[in-house]
């Protein structure tokens, strides 16, 4: 085997860790939570769905990369829950040492190519990264409002919370954001999330 | 909600099962079967990373749409492994009716688009279903050999099955296959996989 097929198969059999990677949200069967090498697929078939919906026209397999790469860094770094200030305080000097170890398992021009996508969807710099980002915050709600809010009932979480987080899926797609925003406030009506926290969250 | 929106966000919540539909390879740390869903990811990945080896250039996006859509049938029909005499006998008839289901939820046009997609998979009429199916086919052998043939060992699989199943990696990468094919030789070297089996898999 030459040098480079040696180097990509150790980085594809390296991310099968990803599937071991466990976030916050359950599964809609709420059997268990959710791993984020699952979670990544789900976001990339949202995206052939979905992206019709997008502000401005997106390339798909743009998309696609974005969501497919876009929490190999968790590998390493670990899943940050969103509401968690305390581990979103070094959340990013945790994964630019994964990227580091990650992405320079590759072949050179691969181990840039998806450092660069990981960069591109941390900076939502681009009307692809800003649309994979929405459907990055959108489907944790789903999950939640369809759980009847039980991961966000878990984590003390309050809808003025929620909204303030997820308020930059505008960015990406106004009309999906219109569509999140009904279910939280559904969500609050129905009684699965709390309308404010002043404690705030853990 | 529109009926087109509403629509597509019920498809996506009932994908959600495919995270619960578990295949008989292990991940490499052992821990647990492997589900569909993040194997379809995993897929995804080693498209991005080797379509180089495809035997004719390949259009990377509609190699992603086939291998993220290719399981979704096993909503439905379950995983057939691979090896199972019996259980493939029916594929077929099971896989339609997930199909004539599943994709019946979808707004007519993208429900049409994802048949063919899984029908392409299935058919290996182009290049680009002959190389996902190809990977298709070389996960589970690198899942194997890198478990010690765990699951192999498990179902009574030989190598001369392995190679007879699998031959037709070569339709999709013949560089793959030859790399394929010295992982199957390594493991009868190993011991992790008998050389014949008279009495075949179960």
């Amino acid at each position: 085997m030459n040098d480079r097929l040696h180097q990509q198969i150790q980085f594809i059999l390296e991310i099968d860790k990803l599937k071991s990677i466990l976030r916050r949200s359950y599964l809609l069967n709420q059997e268990r939570h959710e791993n984020s090498a699952e979670h990544s697929w789900h976001l990339a078939m949202m995206a052939m769905l979905l992206h019709e919906y997008a502000n401005k026209k997106v390339d798909l397999q743009h998309v696609l990369k974005l969501v497919l790469v876009h929490d190999l860094v968790e590998i390493d770094a670990g899943d940050t829950y969103c509401y968690d200030e305390d581990a979103n305080s070094d959340k990013t000097d945790r994964e630019q040492q994964a990227a580091d170890r990650l992405f320079a398992m590759l072949p050179e021009d691969q181990g840039k190519a998806l450092r660069s996508l990981w960069e591109e969807f941390e900076e939502r710099s681009t009307p692809e990264a800003k649309f994979a980002n929405a459907l990055d915050r959108m489907m944790p709600m789903m999950h939640n409002y369809y759980t009847r809010g039980k991961a966000w009932r878990e984590h003390n979480v309050a809808s003025d919370m929620v909204l303030d987080r997820n308020s930059a899926m505008q960015d990406g797609s106004e009309k999906l954001w219109e569509f999140t925003q009904s279910l939280i406030e559904d969500a609050v009506e129905k009684g699965y999330l709390a309308s404010s926290n002043k404690e705030g969250g853990n």
